[in-house]
């Protein structure tokens, strides 16, 4: 299995990961996706025909993270108007398919808006609407992971204007994640460009693994200087002043500032504020939610316990949701509790950095004022 | 493998384990020990008939945990008298298997005095006070874990004075590492038996997940109302007001009151200075020492990253301390740091109980006033 990657790798391709893309087949258009869940040792394509399938896929973490979530539930949308699908029922499959990612819902949202304007002149010119709402989706995030990285470089040189940054990051925000190279760790790899990395410190991020299996593989084709850590060393980092600043990307952000993202991301914020270590958080402002008012209004996904009590399962979960497959860790029957994200307050959040700019200290305002700044990078 | 356990508890046998015992086999003595890389789902012991086959068991974690490790010692050093090896070299090889816990240390001195005692008398009245000097050792620690449950129910009873206590622990602490119940999980046991206990959250403390495969193991056999985690997902419970203590044991105690304790131990301890909860440390008082001055001192053990980037390792180390086996879940080559422990400084530590008492504020006065009062319990 590891062959594959090791030939790449020797191949000397770090070639540009297609996360996701819209392809014309000769049975129809289908949504092709790189199955996350066997990374890093293989790298396979699922294809999706139908919706179905497209959740599928969400809720089994084939495809994941919070930007690239949108893009997915934007073409799932185009899916089933392409396939004379119904596109309503399709629209809130998806939308419910998980329920921490803001950017999901806005995708969807932001197709079904698109389908409907354009329903009036029938079904095809509806689904060609659907469609270029989607690349229009997808395209603005590629242009938004370059802003954010030029934002969060030049707030990472402003705070640590010596240079040779050691960033602490938690699960996995690259280019698998994105339209184009990410959130966080978008920034990190324009800090290595810009020959101003000195090290990726790589939390593995429990239970699903995606710093060691995702972050991982793509510092590892970006060339970066990475070292894999247990989330628990992270603190013995801290403790002898080896992280300069932590870098993480964020699955919904209310409108008072507090952030939601993978578990572990608080305790993170935790350290960093008692290290004095600043703690930013990269995500593009489709990630801001202002009808979520503050933290406690953010609805926390909990996913099976087998995630906690069996490792090393080949395919995570089944298309029910339920989990299967691995080695079990645990005596049977232990009950684990397993919350997929947590949430960080405003006040441990030294800043917020989107495609429209860097917002410090964290504020309710500057929320509000971010929102309507990025509708005028859109337009501009 | 799992159906072992499974008939265990369908017999209803929460028997005594037996992690360590002596036993007289016609070839000669032995030190027999339950193989804790293969539990849960195993139990199998081990036996040893030499030094380097017990130095093996304690290098790959076969036998581990502070208090048994100096058990371990002491018995090594009785095996290599009876056995007419080497007695020096064997108390140099034990004392240097693993670096971090003082116990260990302890231990085989403790042995090694007594037969250089008694050496005069000639080779078996020196390998009779060796046994007897790790027999002493064994029951003094059974009657140490006694001491320490008793020193903290009641610490914990007057620091929360409701009752219904819900206890975050990390790594394993019970009779798995110890002569008698445990240390820290000793005193959550107790205040089960007592009816106080209104859960034990378990973090299942990466790498070698000790939580999920040894105190959860514990806790099912011991009836105890338990929860598994992520040490990830520890945040989100200090976060919702679900945590009313930490209880966790130690590995070496510096002078100062610095606490060296498993990876993970001291982001736990900030979590819970942030969130007012109290951290009580629970070890005996031969955890405590006296030559290392501070934190800084205590040399961590650093273990192979294979530790990291494989899960589902069977058997975790091989003889040489260096890693095999398990499933890849980074990329080939990936770089990982893995520091077996950490250190918590004493202004984290609401109060460290051992069998002589609690101590509350942690100060160098106060350890050294511990050492003086173990001395009395011990001659008493």
């Amino acid at each position: 299995m590891a062959d594959q990657y090791a030939q790449n790798q020797a191949r000397g391709e770090p070639r540009r990961i297609p996360s996701l893309r819209w392809e014309e087949s000769p049975e129809g258009p289908i949504v092709v996706l790189l199955d996350q869940t066997r990374l890093p040792a293989d790298e396979v394509e699922l294809s999706c025909t139908d919706v179905p399938a497209l959740v599928q896929a969400i809720k089994t973490l084939a495809v994941r993270g919070a930007p690239l979530l949108g893009i997915a539930g934007a073409y799932g949308v185009a899916l089933a108007a392409a396939r004379g699908q119904d596109v309503e029922e399709a629209a809130s499959l998806l939308g419910r398919s998980r329920p921490t990612a803001v950017n999901l819902a806005y995708g969807v949202r932001r197709a079904l808006d698109a389908y409907r304007t354009a329903a009036g002149k029938g079904s095809a010119p509806a689904a060609q609407a659907a469609l270029a709402a989607a690349r229009e989706l997808h395209q603005q995030d590629a242009d938004a992971s370059a802003r954010m990285a030029g934002h969060g470089l030049a707030l990472l040189d402003e705070l640590l204007p010596e240079g040779n940054h050691r960033i602490l990051t938690h699960c996995n925000t690259g280019a698998l994640v994105s339209g184009g190279e990410g959130t966080a760790f978008a920034v990190a790899l324009a800090a290595h460009r810009a020959g101003r990395l000195r090290r990726l410190w790589v939390d593995e991020t429990r239970p699903l693994l995606q710093g060691a299996r995702l972050t991982a593989y793509e510092a590892a084709r970006g060339g970066l200087a990475y070292t894999l850590l247990t989330d628990n060393a992270a603190g013995s980092l801290f403790a002898a002043g080896e992280v300069d600043a932590v870098l993480i990307g964020a699955d919904r952000i209310a409108a008072d500032g507090s952030v939601a993202n993978k578990v572990g991301s608080y305790p993170l914020a935790v350290l960093a504020k008692y290290h004095h270590v600043p703690f930013i958080v990269v995500a593009p402002t489709t990630t801001i939610d202002l009808d979520t008012a503050d933290g406690a209004m953010i609805e926390v996904e909990q996913r099976s316990g087998h995630e906690v009590t069996y490792v090393a399962a080949p395919h995570l979960l089944t298309a029910e949701g339920g989990a299967s497959g691995g080695v079990p860790v645990a005596p049977l029957g232990t009950p684990a509790y397993n919350p997929a994200f947590d949430v960080t307050p405003p006040e441990l959040v030294t800043a917020i950095v989107t495609e429209a700019g860097a917002l410090s200290p964290v504020t309710g305002g500057g929320i509000a004022e971010l929102c309507v700044r990025s509708r005028q990078v859109t337009i501009s």
